[in-house]
């Protein structure tokens, strides 16, 4: 395959690298499957394919008498409405039940039972306890950890018909209001699951709006699922803070063991950095420089955030880690692991480990993780992969030299920290004045995955090159960072490339006061996916702080590479805050205009915020900055208005 | 159409008039809508299409490099795995979501806030209170009330690891000890739901046998669900008696308002019960005779059993009720309720009343049932049901003169009462006595739907009277319940026809001695879907009384026309619970060798039941009289030997 043809597939030079040499050596890619997966069945893309019972699978064909409804009579509306909310539930599940695991360590950790966790950041602790409604004053903080865990735990399954409390006491009045009035607040996480997927139960709702209703009290239980999540992880772990490292292949050290955490919670990746560090001399011992711990995917972006640890791969490149013939272990958890890792780990030494027990590969060597037991797992990892350092093969060691600096470590709290050094009053209105003075556009958040159908990384790095180049403040989560990190957009070097006048010039006004030992980076990297709750804390306040509606406020989002039903789970509530969300890849909504119209159109009225499916990421960044230029112009003309008047603020959306 | 080709559609004669009639007027039924379907993908028919992520749809096809696994790299054992249990989980959200409605009900009724509900029956209350560990000593009726309710909602979403209440309280020690030892026990219905959506999310689990156990644990969810369903629903409305009606359409009356019940919750169709005795001068005021209600699906199977209500069709002849032109209104709650209704009610005059905010229908009248003002709605929807009387056109009234007597109202309780008038002290070991006598052969439950995968009604009537023949003692749940009722199964007609000499002396022996003013049934129905727990209860029982684990007792179970979610959650835990259980129409397996073995092969050793697919159905009745003979040849062997050896019982499972 040609260079040019390579770069059809992706645009990380690592991964064209090993690509190459999987196809001289025959080694069948994801790259390879998607391409033997076309043509891709057109019902099943649009959505018409309906399996919901086993009288089906029912197609539907419009034009043809008698085809034009499922066997039930279910219309291509009802039928695009049901299959698009069951991946809100599948996003919904996995988002939540990490948190879930999250909540359950910190009860454990709080009543003193574990040995390996402790309460890391006990001020973000009293700062959630006293926003949940739980006393701090005079209390131990185990105390006060114990009583959060709990009601953390309530909002998965408490009976009341109260809102959960994640999500009600972090929104604002106005989506508070909102939720309520359109009858979308969750009650408890799982029920909110359990009743959507009763709703698409067969014969059960046919009505593609009242559907897709129940679909945002799934999304919005995803969002509490993911704020629990961010909240607790940074209690028992620390809140990150910048944080200097680096990104991709080139990451892999062919002197040490290599390990690389794969997944989504950090429960054991976190424990696997601290025997990494404990066992730095049993690696010695065998031979090798020492021990290099790498992540790929969100286990990686939280211990990229916390610890530093490098990123390897995002998503669609994850099997080429191991192909690099460098890798020692692979440890997983759950989420986003292809099962082709195991194949992959077959034609080499690698020992590929699961630790979930509702994440298992056949085939590989199961330690079952344990909170009460953790350090010992992750010890056991660390010796498995020491021991398979002594069976690698160095002349089939084939590393990419590729890598860029990462700054990363941009929780919430670490952005106020670093506009904080302007404005320690009110930080949050540094990057808010700086919008309405102009300078920049808005903010564009980038999140989700990698998907066969874009090419890889591509949309991602231009969509953010051309907004940065149009003064737009970028923030990324995911398998996205992972795009911006390989490409060296998460340091210095892609300020002084990407940046326009006015974004160059705010990141440099920071920059001068930051303190920070490296420039800062063209993106900020705010975590794993469930830290998008991050990003809807920072709209959130900058909407408070600019006393408007989320939906005037020139924010939006990206997910070019959507791929898991966590992204759609995550759009979903992005546009029920009020925020426009541009996808990259069609989900399966074409074979319905009615709930395509939803999507994109009526949700701008209901919500103010909608989606914008586009596939070509030119068009897609054009779509985004009309959006945020709309938004930041119709501020200026409602301030002028008001100042002139002496009007009440405009409670209107986005026109 | 020819009458032989007509009876390869339905062998309900009822159904036959009116698909003539359907035909001759062009107006398509879902037997119209199964035809244009065919020929099905056959990649959704044996579970290898995967669209768990946006990157697909994936299809499998073994024989070819790169299309034999997903694009992530998921195995065809994966993806059929992922794909069943994920109907697991649709089922069990359904039953489960029921039985949160209901319980909160009684919690409502306890706590006084009702003026339309009461706790009816007060001994099963009590009953339930000290089997779920709530004192009753010296307690008002509503406190217990509300601590029963409280408890139950507890098993749906409590955070400790404890498992659920109405599931252990509920199963023999024999199979506690399976389910722990298993590690499938539920502690949270909601949460075993989203855990299991977690675990079939992209890239978590590929290992086939861990997915299935992790929906295992789903389906002892929905049996949860379903006990709680059924133990609250008999403390509202009464545990049904045996109880006077009949089936078929032939119980519409052309001079009365018809009004149907459709669905499954009986919150409402019990207060439409009340309601149109109530409103029976106003239907006569308006030129009527009265009002008629009959019954749809399982809310009709609920009001059958407790109020001898009659059944006008099951699941696949639903529309056909519309199309007598004398139905004057259909409500429906939950489930199962084709929205091909609403396109017959647009032909004709019927109105479709939804009543369920997660259940709507586009262009019905929506009257959101509360418990709070459920009278209020029900007589609402009679008057609606009046006023639309005044609609109907005489000139396309079309009632096919088909129905049949039937017995009904047979609970557990009731089943012990009848079995009490023979032993008194020991009721249940008048069937289990007559099992080991030789008298009769066993047991068969029949449960499930239909499905246009089989001839209406045919394989369920076809391996009844097979097996009654053989001398099987049968009972019998929803939509199987009605093709029994339809044929006169449900009455002594059908011991007359089709009982075999042992199971005929068996019934006449009960008949002398049952005080009712008619004769015995053939089978016994026990209710609606989630009334499955009533057989659960039987069996149970049954086996406590032999001194043996389930899966030795002479007990079988048949789906032969299964169609919905519900049907696999059942019969998931049916094959855990330790029994055989037929399906007549093959669910998406047959794409993984692995997954088929595992669910007919495997389980047998693990739990002692296990899945027989088979769609012929005198095979299907063969096969399970195998089984049943195999079970009681066993326990007579066992049984000798333990008497000659003084050994203790075998706890193996059927070899």
């Amino acid at each position: 395959m040609s260079t040019a043809d390579m770069e059809r597939r992706t645009v990380d030079p690592a991964a064209i690298e090993m690509l190459s040499a999987a196809e001289e050596a025959q080694i069948l890619t994801a790259w390879d499957r998607y391409k033997a997966q076309q043509p891709q069945c057109k019902f099943g893309l649009t959505g018409i394919c309906c399996r919901i019972c086993i009288q089906g699978p029912c197609r539907i064909i419009p034009s043809r008498p008698g085809q034009d409804k499922g066997i039930c009579g279910a219309s291509a509306f009802t039928i695009v409405a049901r299959n698009i909310v069951r991946y809100i539930v599948g996003g919904a599940s996995a988002h939540s039940d990490h948190a879930r695991e999250i909540a359950y360590t910190l009860l454990h950790t709080a009543e003193g039972h574990l040995k390996d966790y402790k309460i890391t950041d006990s001020e973000k602790l009293k700062k959630i306890a006293e926003r949940v409604g739980i006393a701090t004053e005079g209390r131990e903080i185990e105390e006060i950890g114990k009583d959060v865990a709990i009601k953390a735990l309530e909002d998965f399954g408490k009976y009341d018909h109260d809102p959960c409390t994640w999500l009600n006491t972090t929104i604002d009045d106005e989506r508070r209001e909102k939720f309520k009035h359109t009858q979308i607040t969750p009650t408890a996480i799982d029920r909110s699951i359990t009743q959507l997927m009763h709703q698409t139960h067969v014969g059960t709702d046919a009505d593609p709006v009242n559907i897709i209703f129940g679909g945002l009290q799934a999304a919005l239980a995803d969002l509490t699922g993911e704020y629990i999540a961010t909240d607790l992880t940074d209690v028992l772990f620390g809140t990150p803070q910048p944080v200097l490292t680096e990104a991709n292949l080139g990451v892999l050290d062919a002197d040490k063991v290599n390990i690389a955490v794969h997944g989504h919670n950090p429960l054991l990746s976190q424990m696997v950095v601290y025997a990494a560090r404990e066992l730095e001399k049993e690696a010695v011992s065998a031979g090798a420089k020492g021990i290099n711990l790498v992540g790929i995917c969100c286990t990686g972006n939280e211990v990229l955030m916390r610890e530093g640890i490098p990123t390897a791969s995002n998503f669609s490149s994850q099997e080429l880690v191991i192909m690099t013939g460098a890798l020692d272990a692979m440890t997983m958890d759950v989420q986003c692991i292809a099962p082709a890792v195991k194949d992959m780990c077959n034609c080499f030494h690698t020992a590929l480990i699961t630790t979930s027990n509702i994440s298992k590969v056949p085939g590989s060597v199961h330690i079952e993780f344990n909170d009460a037991t953790a350090m010992e797992s992750a010890r056991k990892i660390v010796r498995i992969a020491i021991a398979q350092y002594g069976k690698r093969r160095p002349e089939r060691v084939k590393i990419p030299q590729f890598k860029k600096q990462v700054v990363g470590g941009f929780s919430f709290e670490a952005l106020m920290n670093l506009f904080g050094k302007i404005n320690a009053e009110n930080p949050i209105s540094v990057l808010t004045d700086a919008i309405e003075a102009g300078e920049i556009k808005g903010v564009c958040a980038f999140a989700g995955c990698n998907n066969q159908k874009t090419v890889h990384d591509d949309p991602t790095l231009t969509i953010a090159k051309e907004l940065a180049k149009k003064d737009v403040f970028l923030v990324s989560t995911g398998c996205t960072a992972g795009a911006f990190a390989k490409a060296g957009l998460l340091s210095s070097e892609g300020v002084e490339a990407y940046a326009g006048p006015g974004l160059k010039a705010f990141i440099k006004r920071l920059e001068e006061k930051s303190g920070l030992n490296a420039g800062l980076p063209l993106v900020y990297h705010m975590g794993s996916c469930v830290d998008n709750s991050r990003i809807a804390h920072l709209w959130t306040e900058m909407a408070k702080n600019m006393n408007i509606p989320i939906p005037q406020l020139p924010f939006v989002a990206s997910a070019p590479e959507a791929m898991s039903e966590k992204a759609i789970s995550i759009g979903s509530w992005v546009i029920t805050m009020g925020i426009p969300c541009h996808v990259g890849v069609l989900p399966p909504l074409e074979g319905s205009e009615l709930v395509y119209g939803v999507t994109t159109q009526i949700a701008r009225d209901v919500f103010g915020g909608y989606y914008i499916f586009e596939t070509d990421p030119e068009k897609a960044a054009q779509k985004l900055l009309d959006r945020l230029e709309k938004r930041a112009w119709k501020l200026r003309v409602h301030k002028a208005a008001a100042e002139k008047y002496d009007s009440t603020p405009d409670q209107g959306y986005e026109g």
